[in-house]
């Protein structure tokens, strides 16, 4: 709305991933998991705020929102609270950003199958849990942005974990669920 | 994503409501149900496209999208698909545009306990459904964007089914789910 009538804080938390030298992360690789790559960049800053950020060095910029949960039922959400740590944990020397695109036929799906993919047929939430506390993780939604990506994803671990995720991802490429997905980047990352 | 970089088309459609004299529909009343109104506007505009518009004469602008499914199940699709009828008939000569915003209670459930209460509770889909084919509707998310109200609902209907669809939103305002609702306005509208 604009500023002749009263305008509401925004209910979400916004995320501007951006691609520039003078950031935390230093990207150790991209790779394009399925359809097109990202632009090469040499380091990445995740920025969380009320407004998106466009600082004038950015090689590219990825937007999303932290948005209510649209799967984890409610005795999921209670036994991952119980298990998962936060972010920014100082042992958390490696990260990864995935974003990723899923199919016009899965959006098209009505709640419930594409609830029965994800979980009861794919085990994607009790999968991401077994790897709980050591990756810890967000996820960004920013298919009603209208950006290139549904779903930015973000993962932080130990330098010793880094097996544990790359296990963790695998199996989630091998389920019925990642079929509907149509394109996905993994960026690694480390920190000093 | 910023243009140095490969950009999808977006997913979403994007719809901007405009109020301003020269529109389509004209403005019968603008009324607060809960929370505060918007301002006074004498016609309204609903333009959908793959961009936002931003007339210079609106004197204010809500923003949304069609987006996925959040609740329905493909039970209730299919049989919704087999009632509905499309927006824009040449018998529609009413309208009424309902922007809601519901608190942050609402959002902090896990989505088997919005369900439960949007439907097995509160009969949200069942009661919409009642009201087809006289009711057209479709709904806009406009919460991940950031804006005001999470949601821009728009309803279509003769001027005859005016009783029917005050029925309908009266029925809605009785329901558990609305106790969640914390602003509500609803615009009536009118084409010659």
């Amino acid at each position: 709305m604009n500023a002749r009538s009263p305008e509401a804080a925004p209910s979400v938390t916004r995320v501007s991933f951006v691609a520039s030298a003078s950031s935390e992360w230093t990207v150790e690789a991209i790779r394009a998991v399925r359809g097109s790559t990202l632009p090469a960049a040499s380091g990445l800053a995740r920025l969380e705020g009320s407004e998106f950020t466009t600082p004038a060095d950015a090689t590219w910029i990825l937007r999303g929102v932290r948005s209510n949960e649209r799967y984890v039922g409610q005795d999921e959400k209670r036994r991952l609270s119980t298990v998962q740590e936060g972010l920014g944990r100082p042992a958390s020397r490696r990260a990864a950003l995935i974003p990723i695109r899923k199919s016009d036929a899965w959006w098209e799906l009505a709640q419930d199958e594409r609830r029965a993919i994800l979980e009861e047929r794919s085990a994607h939430i009790a999968t991401g849990a077994r790897y709980l506390p050591a990756i810890a993780r967000r996820l960004y939604h920013g298919r009603d942005l209208g950006e290139p990506f549904d779903f930015l994803t973000w993962f932080e671990f130990a330098e010793g974990d880094a097996g544990a995720f790359d296990d963790l991802v695998g199996r989630l490429r091998e389920t019925e669920e990642w079929r509907y997905v149509i394109r996905e980047v993994e960026i690694r990352l480390a920190r000093p």
